[in-house]
């Protein structure tokens, strides 16, 4: 061991003790006749001091010579500081050097290696290993350690099973975004990397294995969307001789257990929303619950005028954003720009000024007189002071840009507290979903899930408003989990192929060997997947799952430190029998 | 919840409580006036009992028709059984059931769900979802789940901090045996999956992370030998600022932690041998050492009469058999004929029977006094009834081979006790190894591992005989994981290469992307990894990984369950801008 400590652990108790220790080197301080280095290690800091009056002329000189981030061991004595650190554990003390030993020196970091450091996102992507020696990488990377470990402890005392389930599996027709991986031993044939381990979980379930869970990696190759990562995460968990309500319990469990044990926190029961209601209230199926800005909807109170471009929509839908009328002119000018940017898409904004003396001033006081107002402001809970903002449209595309609208602002109001913790299940979602390009109905989930037993015939009448055992688990409007009752027998299951427009063929080649496997006894089933990298982020406070990963890719799927993918050399080409086709 | 209690945990104390149970029906006893059914799940078996005299009409009707596999659930009450069953938790006491619901019908199940099936490998293979109902295969899958929790509570334990490392990754030239992934996004460029995360653990600790462990998949596309898998998956730890005695006490402590958690046995300190000591008294660099039959070499006592077969010979060496002088001539002859498959190689064998009166006969008496055999009897330890066993030819070939003599003799005696555990570290490996194709020598582990420091120059001269600071652990005859302290210094890896015979320029593009990291402050570090399926195989008492994995791969790497790898269509290799070359 080049070492006897580490370098957070000594303090005034360690005071005359002979220590070794060895870290890399985070700074120097020369000030000709006494030279400070601060020692890091993944523990701490450490301070070392050498002195002309103490320290051999020829240690000096060693000493002087030493770059930033060269690996050193020392020897040396712990004394009292003079000066004390009170922002460090070991502030108190510091190592009088009698032996330093250079194990590695190193060129300058082409960043500065502090808790907020000069490097830019790719310059410390390209040198990620050098990112990880700074605190909050590390810290991070700590951090998601803790929440697994927690996860798995915590799931393993419920008796559930952890299972490794294949990476190397098979492609399926639907399965458009899988990776593929061509077999050497298998001409002409692939392997598919999982886009989750759903199949084989079910199985698991016909399989006996009542509780299963898995902290599992799984692929997708998609067009990455900030934060989404080719790779990802997930904790999949599936049981067996259970209802939602067991699931939901179960798992709420889980959140309740890593709340407490990884940020202290206590919450209550978690509160549940149905998807219509989420819809309506927050616009959105992930609400953030964090703060209030609920949605109201305005039709009943704005189509009796003639202002044309409410009275042809489909939803008018405002909220009222607390004291927004400090708001300038210019102010909301450029609010009316950001709700109108391609990204949230919103063709304009209405918006009503709630003065401090309990008048309105809308802009649309040539349409709409103060009793009109009022009615507003007590349908979107507007208070004196505040602003109400308002969108029409297509209740489809209104209500997203609405909540974006109300995301930014709780965002900017600085409502959304990231150590603050406001978890919710949001349940019966629809079973189908309108493929516009299609012009067919599809499974939201998958084919599997299961609609609401008693709305199965509503699939013939009106598919569109069939709900379904599935639910989703949301935490500070992000969806941190989601999951479903699946379809375990077999005359559900051929109804809703039906349904969903698939011939038995069809049927067959697409879902066969699942389907067999639910011949020989299935019993009824249901499960969950969370992401791990958003999970973890989320109670780490914050919401970039990149900094909780070791080495993520970028937004075209490339890892820049090790430039991956990369061309490879026709032999190896050759020999998994394909050729590029550019 | 479909049920209040399982089938595992009812017993007297229950007796005339309600319970409702859930399960496959395991096998039916229909006597007429009373039927007997067992009801299995995960955690047991409980019997119900169905009879004219308590039971309704219908729900006798019902029963009578329930096959084997159907998943029923049951609501009655516990009574106690009037012929009990000693040799199940539950055999006291049966179900008087009132109320059964048929939760899913089943097919005929293709084999029995029995402790010993009728099902043959492929057909056990294929419904491998049924094969894991059966008792073995469930319980070695929550074995290994065991076993992983407690590797990871072990370590964690340790500070070591289990972080996720990339599975797209690049591909290497010397990475042959890579698995690649086109990239959809970067057209023309391929992932590689990961043989291990050797380079992320390294750059690990250069990043400060001095304790990391990573459960972990990796994947080799080779010619799969019995027992091989494609993706396989390893318990893989790196450790900074260590020396090889670090590593070898903390991980012989993670197994001894093993070893007493799992199956409740204390192992003393490990023994070490050094890899020339293991080859020269076992022929093999993974013995097992719960049994002697240690080799006798014997050039100097066999050398000097006019036998040519030992004159010509490298090396002449024998193991003795204990009792094996009551072998008959044919079950010699077979084992003569055994060690001349093709499997073994061996030219032929020559023995010598030990007779119980002290005397000696030799299938080369025309060569050979007593005076010659009982030398051979004394350095080969042979005692009064045994048969000594002599191969001889090159060193390089004949000790595997008599090693291979030795391990089938050591099963076919019952000297390999599953319940026996003899783990060893083998150390002192050496560096390099001889390639006869390419006539160069090779990094043996790979080029950063450290040769011993006082070696280093020996490099030059007899490169052959240098070693490294590369070690295994062994258990029961299998290397269960192996590992070594790295190069950290920049000097030594030059020197390394260039006697590797690597240009800079080579060296440049093979490592180039390792080396710029290790000139950034590396610290001294070194690792292990053990291969978890073989591990867990083992801590369960027996050799075949494949029944510790959920869903394994055959010989050609084909998942028969799920019929991959498979041939996909070409719209999505279009997409992927591959196309097949056959």
């Amino acid at each position: 061991m080049y070492r006897n400590h580490t370098c957070g652990e000594l303090s005034k108790t360690h005071i005359d003790e002979k220590v070794t220790l060895a870290g890399w080197v985070q700074k120097s301080r020369d000030k000709g006749f006494m030279i400070w280095i601060d020692l890091r290690d993944r523990y701490g800091i450490t301070q070392l001091i050498f002195d002309e009056e103490r320290s051999p002329k020829e240690l000096m000189e060693k000493a002087k010579i030493l770059g930033r981030e060269f690996v050193i061991q020392v020897t040396g004595t712990v004394i009292e500081r003079v000066s004390k650190n009170p922002n460090i554990p070991t502030g108190d003390i510091e190592i009088l050097v009698d032996k330093l030993t250079v194990l590695n020196d190193a060129l300058t970091p082409p960043f500065t290696i502090e808790d907020n450091t000069d490097g830019g996102d790719e310059l410390r992507m390209k040198y990620r290993y050098l990112d990880i020696r700074r605190n909050p990488i590390r810290e991070n990377l700590i951090f998601r350690h803790k929440v697994t470990m927690s996860v798995r402890n915590y799931l393993s005392e419920l008796k559930f099973v952890e299972i490794e389930t294949p990476y190397l599996i098979k492609s399926t027709p639907e399965g458009a975004r899988d990776f593929i991986v061509p077999s050497r031993m298998n001409v002409g044939q692939f392997y598919a990397l999982p886009q989750s381990p759903q199949t084989f979980k079910q199985l698991l379930m016909i399989g006996g294995i009542d509780k299963y869970f898995q902290i599992v990696r799984c692929f997708r190759d998609e067009d990455l969307r900030a934060d989404r990562q080719p790779e990802f995460t997930q904790i999949d968990c599936e049981m067996a001789f259970v209802e939602q309500e067991d699931i939901l319990n179960t798992f709420e469990g889980l959140i309740h257990h890593l709340l407490k044990e990884i940020r202290g926190i206590e919450v209550g029961k978690f509160p549940r929303m149905t998807y219509d209601e989420a819809m309506r209230r927050y616009g959105t199926d992930k609400p953030d619950i964090r703060f209030g800005m609920e949605f109201g909807e305005l039709n009943e109170v704005t189509q009796h005028k003639d202002f044309n471009i409410f009275n042809k929509a489909e939803l008018i839908v405002g909220i009222a954003v607390p004291g927004g009328n400090s708001y300038s002119r210019k102010e909301i000018d450029k609010l009316i720009d950001w709700v109108k940017r391609p990204q949230v898409g919103a063709l304009g904004m209405v918006y009503v000024r709630c003065n401090e003396d309990g008048g309105y001033k809308s802009s649309v006081d040539k349409f709409y007189d103060q009793e009109d107002l009022t009615k507003w402001a007590r349908i979107t809970q507007a208070k004196a002071g505040d602003l109400i903002c308002i969108l029409s449209g297509d209740t489809i595309k209104v209500r997203p840009q609405l909540s974006t609208l109300r995301m930014e602002l709780g965002e900017r109001l600085g409502l959304r507290k990231p150590d603050e913790f406001a978890p919710l299940w949001v349940v019966d979602f629809p079973l189908l979903e309108w493929n516009e390009e299609t012009q067919q109905y599809h499974a939201k989930h998958h084919p599997f899930t299961s609609p609401k037993p008693d709305q199965i015939e509503m699939l013939a009448t009106n598919p569109g408003n069939v709900k379904a055992n599935a639910y989703d688990m949301v935490l500070n409007g992000n969806e941190i989990g989601g999951g479903s009752i699946r379809i375990h027998d077999k005359d559900t299951q051929a109804l809703m192929f039906d349904y969903l427009g698939f011939t038995p063929k069809e049927a067959e080649e697409q879902f066969g060997f699942l389907m067999k496997a639910f011949q020989y006894g299935a019993p009824p089933h249901g499960g969950i997947a969370f992401g791990l990298d958003r999970l973890v982020a989320i109670l780490g406070g914050q919401e970039t799952i990149r900094d909780f990963i070791a080495f993520p890719k970028n937004n075209s799927g490339r890892d820049v430190m090790i430039d991956a993918p990369s061309t490879i050399d026709s032999a190896q080409l050759d020999e998994l029998h394909i050729k590029l086709n550019i």
